[in-house]
This record gives structure tokens, sequence and C-alpha cells, in this order.
């Protein structure tokens, strides 16, 4: 449970890790994340919302379901692909505090090659 | 509130955020950031702590206090400025459960050119 006050209500962290071309677990930078990244900043502002910070982060270690988002002090992780999926996530989660069903990662959405973090 | 199950119980973004020499807000990364994130994965792995993730992060826009970490889903902020504090971050956060009194941020830390976030 977080303590009160929070510094931020809504903490995103965006992954924007850029891996060498081929890796095989790929990476969230090879799949627009950096760009989406920046759509959702200005997206947010625009839209006026408040006591949100959105950061890049570096590899958040989901990188098969990326590119992958984080928001906290919810602990709520999404998968998106494209300003649409963008928009639902600041619409649905950042504003009216509900959760994009269709795009949430879930808890077995593990790195296939190392289950336990 | 966090929604369970969490995928990680601990989530530690460490700023590295780097800016041109003599910024006016200063920068992490100029205060070390970098190497003291890699000393804290390393330890943090040594000492065996579960469920933790140690990410890098963006600009966390608290710079004046900086070097900065901030620990989802808690919350909590913490200016550190060497080894000695990031092991009592350690032990005493992740380890623990507890907080570090000494070098927590406080509400009030706000960026002094545009208080609200």
């Amino acid at each position: 449970m977080p303590d009160e006050p929070l510094y931020f209500q809504s903490h995103v962290f965006v992954c924007t890790n850029l891996r060498p071309a081929g890796h095989k677990r790929g990476c969230c930078a090879e799949k627009d994340s950096e760009k989406l990244r920046d759509y959702m900043k200005v997206r947010a502002k625009e839209l006026g919302v408040k006591g949100t910070r959105i950061n890049s982060a570096g590899c958040l270690d989901r990188c098969e379901y990326g590119p992958v988002l984080v928001i906290y002090p919810e602990g709520i992780w999404y998968s998106y692909h494209d300003r649409a999926d963008i928009d639902e996530i600041i619409d649905t989660h950042l504003v009216k505090g509900e959760r994009v069903e269709r795009l949430l990662l879930q808890p077995q959405d593990r790195r296939r090659d190392r289950p336990d973090p």
C-alpha cells in the first residue's frame, strides 16, 4: 500500500530500452516506444491530466510483451502498440481510474527463460 | 492502492538523467547516479533480495534534491549520495520494509520554479 501523500498520483514508466538488432528478447525501443512515450506526454498535457508524471524507464524485463509500460502506485502493466492504445490508457486509466482490460499484462506474462523475477 | 498481485514487490526507479553541464536545475547523472544504480543492482543481487527490480529512469523532476530514487508501490522517495546510503536503503527499506528517515524526500521538496507537478 502506498504511503501518503503521493508526490505523483499516477506515475507512468514507459520502457524505452534499446537492444542491438536481432536480440532474442527484442526490446521496446524497436517497437516505437520512444515515439509513443513522446505522444503520451504531449497528449496527457493537452488533456490537462493532473498529478501524473510520464517517465522513460530502462528495461522493465517483460520485453516479450513489449512495448510495455507500468503505472504506479497501482502496479498495472500494459502492452500497447499505437496511439489509439495510448489514448485509451490515458482516458480510461489516468482520467477515469479504470483499467484497459484488453491491454493488461497478466501475471503469467513473464520472461520465458527465467520465470522468477 | 496497488492492484494484486504485483509483478515486482518492490520496483525501484533510479533517475539517471543527464543534462548539459551548468543547467540551473542540475541533474542526477552528474552526481554519480549511474554508478550508484549499478552498485545498488549488484549489491541487491549479492544479498539475494527477492521480488525487487532496480531500474533506470529518465528525469523524475526533483532534480534539486538529487540524486533521487523512488520505490513503488509505496511511493517513497529518497535522496542518496553514496554507497552507504544505498546500503541503508537496501537493508532498511527493501529487506526490512521500513523507512530510512534521514534520506526521505518530503512532500514540500518540489521543483522551485513550478511547484505543481
